[in-house]
């Protein structure tokens, strides 16, 4: 499968420099990129990379167009069209619709003909899956499971019953939605497991990574608009709500019944207590536990710095003396206050 | 379903207030329930919220008791009293016992006819499974497990040969139990594997969360007691043990032959180093590493603040430097003492 | 199966003292261990044991040789002579050659006939399996897959299409290896999705823990080298390169496009950023964030101490003000300077 440059443009837009007819196969980064591939440069920082490649064409923004004679096409955003262009030289596989026949499939489910349910998937009673939805190999879709359209489930994803997944969701191999949220009231010193009724639910357009658990709400559903992308071990608590088209990195944790706005991002092995807000259009470091609501946009942190082991150990046993420390400034503050005044 | 508070009543202890004969049918909070619908109010800060809640009934304790008209049961733990009702409105569904025509069983394998054993699950040779339990859709049981009775596998749990898992065990998808600890020598540049000859030991009553891990041990084993409660995305390492009623948030980590207390609280994300002893009755603030045994009961922690990414930037390059500033301070002071010292 | 220490160092080498007919069935620690058990000391400092273990057999370095009566090895190195002599006690147990009824197998996949492959196990179109390599039971093999000789894929193990599996790999339940990694492009408030079409690649006497995620290169491979370790719940991201030997604790996170060294040792829960490279045998600590590229060997860390709760709080609250702390340091030098001029 090749385009020229020219079928490219015709189909995802763009301005086309130098020879159109170039016929392009595969994406590379610029440093591995021969003739027939095609490259980007997504930040003009590193335009200075442009003369080394051996790419047989590049997408470039407006700023970049004059920096190099390869052939190239010009767009507003050079990392989207490269999005794109990968889509259409890289299309998913298409499954085999139906039903495979090491499949197990409940009763009263209603399976899209254009569907797929690979092998060893079980499907339960009640489900519907929608036109051109794929269920991966040995994927369980528990009870009453709504599943949209265009919706791909890999290889051993467990839904369980009643959850509701939106149009277009990908999900990871591993991922489990729907879970027990983790309810306990204590009792005569023993847990006693508080029923977790709510649903997951899910909206269009989101990706779920690899091990990625999103639990069931206790009482209210658990809610991920649409969008919102997840990277993998992500560990999702009941009841949270988390807003659209935000993105989230690999192992964060958030507690129950917090609410994340918005567009926002949150760096990985971040963490968020629990019956929180966080703002629209919020910036979360990486490794920052966020213990209060946020409720103004922006970027927030809570990251120790590193530093040789030895250097670290000399400095961090302070840590556990700072009130001390800030009593001695205020002493010898006051001590030369006094001094002053003495002097007067 | 439904029963009216009388029936309830009978069934769980508590003093019924107002009309007795008011039927309930589900459980919902304060805020969402209507009639037909019981909520509860477990901590007396929020007995505000009691005036405008639509529940058809409530369950109250005695401190406020009074402070509604609405039919209520009244007793000394409404949260326990509201996980209890609210099992008894959603019962987890029967599964249908017998062994799934697309199960395959190992030879010898002990399975009570009242168990069920679903659809693509695999159990081992020598399998012991007691009565009234559910092996989920895709779960894997290795040779000679012995499972109690009661116990619940989600869809896809994995139990490696061995293991012995006590009544009433709920383990969510995803989970692994038993696979090898993580223990290699270093010999000429090269890791070799310790065999992990240990087993994990689960005592009654125990849930484990989606995707969590609890690995069998090296040597001695892997000891979960009654009564714990773990999360979802806990990693637990080889030969650890866990003191019954423990409670663990989710994507804490914890090291090899570490010994853990009964009745402690584990905040999520938290970690603990290998070969320490923690004691009964602790609470481990989420986002906090032990580095070391903790012998006295009490709540200990170590998060850093968050803050604004600059204001972060600022105050955090000087933890590189807290001991220099340290001896700063204590120059100043000595300096203080000798032009005290000069004065006299 | 049991040996004498005789015939045990015929197959391992080292020295036998005391008598050499001694039979061992089994290894133990040393608390543990009774007769027909070989324990072992791998650390002189706790030598004093010696004196309490009712152990069949030892195994000591030379250091040790004269501390005790009981029959023993000499070795250079006994931890890793334990390793083997467990390893020689505890064999991993055959699977049978074959392709299990209930397992699914994909068109034009080579499979050798001594491997096998488990119940409700799929393999996908064009995979190449080796000798004595046994695919677990429920795993999934994605199209056009190449597994080396003696791999051993545990139960529920999933492998995405066209990845690269060196020989004697480990890898167990739970493990994803070459899911998509976290990619996407922003175009007018919405993610568009990268096409991940690298792969993984992962070389001979790699074991990778449960539940870990590996995933596939965005544009190139993500690259485990031989040797390397992987515990439990690791997340590795698109485009990684994990150097020889390197052994990572359960729970890591690492970010898209890093590589990291060979003989690293990196401890439970650390994070490292993307876009970064980490030298040969750096040891980075528990629960560190490593933020920067360390260039040189040795060992990092970055951990906040922890304490008592209301200790912690009491400290914490300063490192919002550190550096206004540092100011008032420097003004009280300042005016120290300026009263010692004045003095002059």
């Amino acid at each position: 499968m090749a385009y020229t440059l020219a079928e490219i443009a015709a189909r995802l837009g763009g301005r086309v420099l130098g020879n159109a007819e170039v016929e392009i196969a595969r994406v590379a980064t610029l440093e591995q990129a021969g003739s027939g591939d095609i490259s980007f440069l997504a930040n003009s920082k590193y335009r200075s990379r442009l003369g080394q490649t051996r790419a047989g064409a590049l997408i470039l923004s407006d700023a970049d167009a004059d920096e190099t004679d390869l052939p190239r096409i010009v767009t507003g955003n050079p990392y989207a069209y490269f999005a794109k262009v990968s889509a259409l030289l890289n299309p998913t596989p298409e499954a085999v619709p139906g039903v495979h026949p090491h499949a197990v499939i409940g009763q009263g489910a209603q399976i899209d003909p254009t569907a797929s349910i690979a092998a060893m998937a079980v499907i339960g009673q009640g489900v519907v899956i929608g036109a051109h939805s794929i269920v991966g190999e040995g994927c369980f879709v528990g009870d009453h499971v709504k599943i949209g359209r265009g919706v791909r489930l890999y290889p051993r994803v467990v839904v369980y019953h009643d959850c509701v997944l939106g149009d277009n969701l990908i999900a990871h191999s591993g991922a489990v939605i729907g879970a027990d949220g983790f309810g306990f009231a204590m009792e005569n010193g023993c847990w006693i497991k508080i029923p977790q009724i709510g649903r997951v639910v899910i909206g269009k357009d989101v990706e779920i990574g690899a091990n990625t658990t999103i639990d069931r709400g206790a009482l209210d559903d658990t809610v991920i608009e649409e969008g919102v992308k997840l990277d993998n071990q992500i560990q999702i608590a009941h009841g949270v709500k988390i807003g659209a088209h935000t993105a989230i990195a690999g192992c964060v944790g958030i507690a129950g019944s917090t609410t994340i706005g918005k567009r926002c991002q949150i760096g990985g092995s971040a963490g968020i207590l629990g019956h929180l807000e966080i703002a629209d259009d919020v910036t979360i470091a990486s490794f920052t536990l966020i213990g209060k609501s946020i409720r103004e946009a922006g970027s927030y942190a809570a990251i120790y710095p590193f530093g040789r082991t030895e250097e670290w150990r000399r400095n961090a046993v302070h840590l556990r003396h700072l009130d001390e420390m800030n009593r001695r400034i205020k002493r010898l503050e006051q001590s030369k206050q006094e001094s002053i005044k003495d002097q007067n």
